[in-house]
Parts: structure tokens; sequence; C-alpha cells
């Protein structure tokens, strides 16, 4: 195992009816920036419950933050934060409001010259506006971290941002709220959370029994629950396991002390990038290639995570890590999601290449868990997914 | 699952040579009250390195806090406290140096009439005097969780307290001080977490699976480190593991939306009170005749133990509850922990009823998840004990 320090002050409320205690949670007398999205809040009833919880405070709201949260929209909210002395931003939404919540967090009190340099040079926020927020979806485990994903559309960028300043406060989960998730995003969440502990996970042994079993955990809870909610969204049992390993899968817990890969959401984030295609899909076309193209070094985890996951006990290591592999694949399109890149665009041709040259301009860091993958390897893994 | 409501805003410094980090965690110009046992610090090198990284700071230190921190003894070190205007506690120790000192960072901000009133009415404690720990024996949880267990020997009384003001602010649990603990000591540490985690999880299911699947990786990993553990204290790997599954074991995390019993706590503690038996082993030696008097409403939790931890496949759910039982009997006795009481003491016979009085005379509040355990059934649970 190796040494951490981990930290996670974000309070958790979690389950029905917990929306009525946001009140409590937002110091008295702030004047609050409601962010959402495309305004399904409006028709599932959380627009009016939050409303009606906060109805002692002064309110603004900001809504249309879109799906990978864009540069450009996110200025406006900005504006709004500034002319309106904004105190405290309640983010209420999925992964994508919230990450963009958490950039304008960090964007309200920083000093430099332009907020892009916080997104640009990943400036870490030691201290950020505060901030609170309620789930609409679970995925992307936003709600108990302090990282975010930016986007510039007119750059095709998409970059991380992070530090201590950017946890949420607190973060209201209400499980109900699942029934009312268009079945393609309920998908695109159980997938996300899925690779989110894969890139935890499947790396090489540090001897790190507990969280590899913490790890296998939320694969296997994930698993279990994810044919019962695409079928039936309202079963508030299933519903709440999916939420809670959502959170669990990147609050930072399973991840201390061991190595990490992340090159998936580093290549998919580019698929995104060109293509728009949603993100938990890029990883899902990504994943096969990476785990084939590295079977080499992630064998050993591979093998374990077949065994313990799928409970895949025959064979040689590497046919089992090949199994675990095919088992994840096929996971993905039990959830009706494709897994290449071809099923999402005919102009892949070239993807391969671009991608590993975006890299490259940027001033290529080696990726992987042993900081070995070149833009070479990048390129084949690429067009592996074509 | 239940609804629930988690925050713990503890910081874990893990691994080796974390203790030089101490500094860094204590706000400049404190004045420091180092707290610890027996001494056992000042020859296994942990009291130097401690001394080492705060010769910044001014320091005073009060030894000799014992097992089962005694009331009469942290009233000596909070009278120190005031005296000397002391502003940062650091607990260097195992639960018991823990405990005390959240009892002093709760006394010494207390402005009733006496401290035992925290004590003896459970008196939450919002804020307490800022504290951080340096734990040399993994075992309670108490390193990143705000609850303390104190002990008057005057009147054998020892009740829980606890409150959001007593989490450490920081913790450092570094493996390498596994290696000079006495394998008495081990012993009682590998079970007293093992047993915190069954309080929390041999109960009924409310369909949290993936606090069950938590739960159960903490007991798969300390079965499968506590022989390691027992034969080489200095394996590093095997240290970790078993360090983090205590901490994990009871830091809140798995008991989030489940039902809890602490049954076998509480009924443990009279047997401290009233014989001096290690903490640990007072719960070794209630576990079997509770869950065996407690079968019918447990019995589908213990079958899940005994298949997912114990690997038992065959028989009926009861044929495997019981299986677990005994599996679980087995493994304190491998860890060279007697399960009986009359294996400590030849003074056993009436204790169950004096035990069963105690509670009642305290005002009696029926015990276990289903708040149905009665004076009687306690009785019984402690006869089948002897």
């Amino acid at each position: 195992m190796n040494n951490f320090n981990l930290h996670n002050p974000t309070r958790i409320l979690f389950g029905e009816n917990q929306i009525e205690k946001l009140a409590s949670q937002i110091p008295e007398g702030s004047k609050i920036l409601i962010l959402y999205g495309g305004g399904s809040i409006k028709t599932n009833g959380i627009y009016e419950q939050v409303t009606e919880a906060l109805e002692t405070f002064k309110v603004i709201e900001f809504g249309g933050i879109p799906p990978n949260p864009e540069y450009a929209v996110l200025m406006e909210a900005l504006s709004i934060i500034k002319s309106e002395n904004i105190t405290y931003l309640l983010a209420v939404g999925g992964g994508s409001v919230l990450d963009g919540t958490k950039f304008l967090a960090a964007a309200a009190l920083y000093e430099g010259d332009t907020p892009w340099d916080i997104v640009k040079n990943n400036i870490p926020t030691k201290k950020g506006m505060p901030f609170g927020t309620v789930l609409t979806l679970p995925a992307t485990g936003s709600e108990m971290n302090s990282g975010a994903v930016i986007t510039r559309a007119e750059t095709k960028e998409k970059y991380a941002i992070g530090g201590p300043g950017l946890f949420p406060q607190f973060s209201i989960l209400d499980p109900t709220v699942i029934k009312s998730i268009p079945q393609r995003q309920l998908a695109n969440g159980i997938a996300d959370a899925f690779v989110h502990v894969l890139e935890q996970y499947i790396t090489y042994s540090v001897g790190a029994n507990l969280q590899d079993r913490f790890a296998e955990s939320i694969l296997q809870t994930l698993v279990e629950v994810a044919p019962i909610i695409i079928k039936d969204p309202s079963d508030y049992k299933a519903a709440a396991n999916f939420m809670w390993s959502c959170t669990m899968g990147l609050n930072g817990l399973i991840g201390q002390g061991v190595p990490q890969d992340w090159a998936i959401h580093m290549i998919g984030h580019e698929l995104t990038a060109l293509f728009g295609i949603d993100h938990a899909r890029t990883l899902a076309i990504i994943t096969e290639s990476h785990y084939t193209h590295n079977l080499e070094s992630k064998k050993e985890k591979l093998a374990q995570y077949a065994t313990r996951v799928w409970d895949i006990t025959e064979g040689t290591m590497e046919e089992r890590a090949k199994a675990g592999i095919q088992k994840t694949t096929d996971f993905f399109k039990s959830l009706g999601i494709d897994t290449k890149l071809s099923d999402y665009t005919d102009d892949f041709k070239g993807t391969a290449e671009e991608i590993s040259t975006r890299f490259t301009d940027r001033g290529w860091v080696k990726m992987g868990e042993n900081a070995t993958l070149t833009p070479t390897d990048v390129a084949t893994i690429v067009e592996m997914s074509y």
C-alpha cells in the first residue's frame, strides 16, 4: 500500500425527503445562485422542492449549463455572481452542473488575469466560494470530490481542474430522482461510475487488499443493480445502491494508496471534444482496446477482477484477464451502450493520429499508472477502438 | 437502505514517515499537550519522532492514561490543560489514549457543573478543543470517528460519549508501529475491529448491498492478514491492511443507512467494568452467545456472512448461519483469544444477574437492532457465555 493523505469534508445527506434540509445547510443571510442544466428539474418536481426549502434566502438562478460544462456559458454565470454579490452557490443537477459550479466557485475568488488560467494551467483552488449540491443524476461522483472537468467549445478542449477548496460543503442525494432520468442517461451513469472504479483498480497490485475489495464491492453492486435500474428506475433499493455506488466510486476513498490509471478518461475526453459523444460512451469505446493493448502490465489485476466480480475461475491468468475484458464489453452492451467509435460516427478515420497529435502538441506527459504510454500507444488504442 | 447523514472531516495521513508531517497539521503558535499511555512510545521511537517534529511548538506532556481511560486520571490532565492554557491536544497511543483525549477535548470547553455530566448524561459535544492523533495501536477506529468510551473505576462504570466536535482534526497512521506491539494487543486489535464490523452488519437486510459488501471486505481482509500479523508484525503490507481495516471498520462509513446492533459491546463493557477483562476479549466472550440467542432474527445476515466471508456454501440458511458463528469463534481462538467467561475468572457465578440488574438500574433501554432485547435476554446471553 502506498502512503496517502485522505481528507473529505463533504457532508452527505442521503435518502428520501432530504431536500427539505437544504436551509439548515446554508449559512443564514447567504445570497444564493442556483445553477442547473437543461431544465429537467422544472418538470420532475425538484425545482419546486429546492425553491420551497430556500424561501427564507435571497435566491437568483442560472439555468442552461450544458453537458460537458462550457466555459463561455459559465463566464455568463460568473458575471452574475459578481454583479449580484452572490455569496453561496447551489448546484442542482448532474455531473456537468456540479463541475460547472466548481469552476465558478474557483473563478469567483480567483485573482489572476483570466479564469481560463485555472483551467488551462490547472491551478489548484485552495479556497473557493462555498457551495452545496443537490444531485439529480448519479454518475460522476462530483458530489463528493474536489475535481471537475471543463470544456471550451471554441478550441475543442476539455481539462480537469481541482483543489482542496472545491469540495462541496454538502450534497443531497435523494434516490427518488432516478425514476425521472431518461434511460440513456441512466445507462451512461452506470457505465461512467463503473469505469471510474476500473481506472483506480485495473493497474498493478501494491498489496492494498482492502482498497481492492472496496473497488470490487462497487463493481459487483453496479453489476447487480444495473439491470434492475434499466428495467425499473423507480425501484428504490436498486436506485439507492446505484446512487451510493457512484459517489463511493469517485470520492477519493478507493484510490487511496494505490496506483491509478485514467488513460481511458484522458483519451475519452478527446472523443467528446472531437465528436460530442457522451462522456460515458467514450469510456466504453476505449476500455476494451486500452486493456487489450496493456494486457501484459494489467493482467494480474484483470484476472483478479474477472474472478471476483464476474466469477470467472477457470483458465490461466491471461485467459481470465481476457475473459474479464470481454465481460466488461458485454456489460456496456447490456446497458445499450455501443463500444466502437464507428458505431457513433462515420468520420472516424484519422482520429487516432489526431488525438495522438493533440496530446503531443500540449506537451506530452506519458499516461497510465506506469507513465509508459506514448503517443504511439494512444494512437494504437484509438485505432483498435474504431 | 435507510436515510443517512455522513460527515467525517478527519484528515488521514497514512504510511511510513508520516509523523514528520505533524507540524504542518497543527496551527502555528499552539500550546500542545501530548497525551500518552503506559510509556511504550518512549521505547519504540515514536516519542522521539513526535517531539522532534514538534520542536517549534510549546509542548507539555501527560503520560499514564490507562487502558479503559479512567475519569480520575483524565481529571488530572484536565487541570493541566487549564492551568497551562493548552490550546491543542495531541493523542499518541491506542484507542484508550485517543478516547481519553476526546473526553479532554470535550471537558476543556465544557461550561456545565462537572465534566462527569458529559459522560453520565451523554451530552453531545458540538465544539471541543482541537486535537490530532498519532495512532500506535490499531483497533478501535477512534482515530477517525467522534466517539469515545470513558471508565470510572470508583463506580465500575463505562460509558460512551461523542458529538460532531470530537472528530480528530488529523490522524497519523504509520503501519511500521505495529512491529513493536505485543502479540496480545495485536490479537485484541484484530478481534476488536472484527466485532466493530459485525455489530454494524449482522442485523437484518435493508437492501444496502454496497454497505454489506464494504463490511464483508473489511472482515475478509482481517481474516486474510490476521495470521500474517500474528506471525510477523513487521510485514508492512499486512500491517497496512490491518491498520486501514481497523479505521474503516468504525469511521462511520459502513454503518450508514443500515441498522446497527452494539449489544455485544454494551454487555462486553460490563465484563470489563466488573472483571477488568480486555475490551476485545469481552467481545469474543459475548459474540457466540449473542448470535446463537438471536439466531432467528439474524440468520439471514449470518448466512450471508458465512457464505461471503467464510466461503460456506452448503446447507440451509440456518445451517450456514450456525457455521458462520462457529467460524467466528474459531477465528478468535486462532488469535489466541479465549471465548468463555470461565476462561478468564473463576468468579463468574451470578454475573448474568448482576449485569442484567445494572442495566435495569440505569433505566433500561431495550438493546439490539430491533430494540427487543430485554434484561432477561441479556442474562441468558451472559449465562450462555460462562
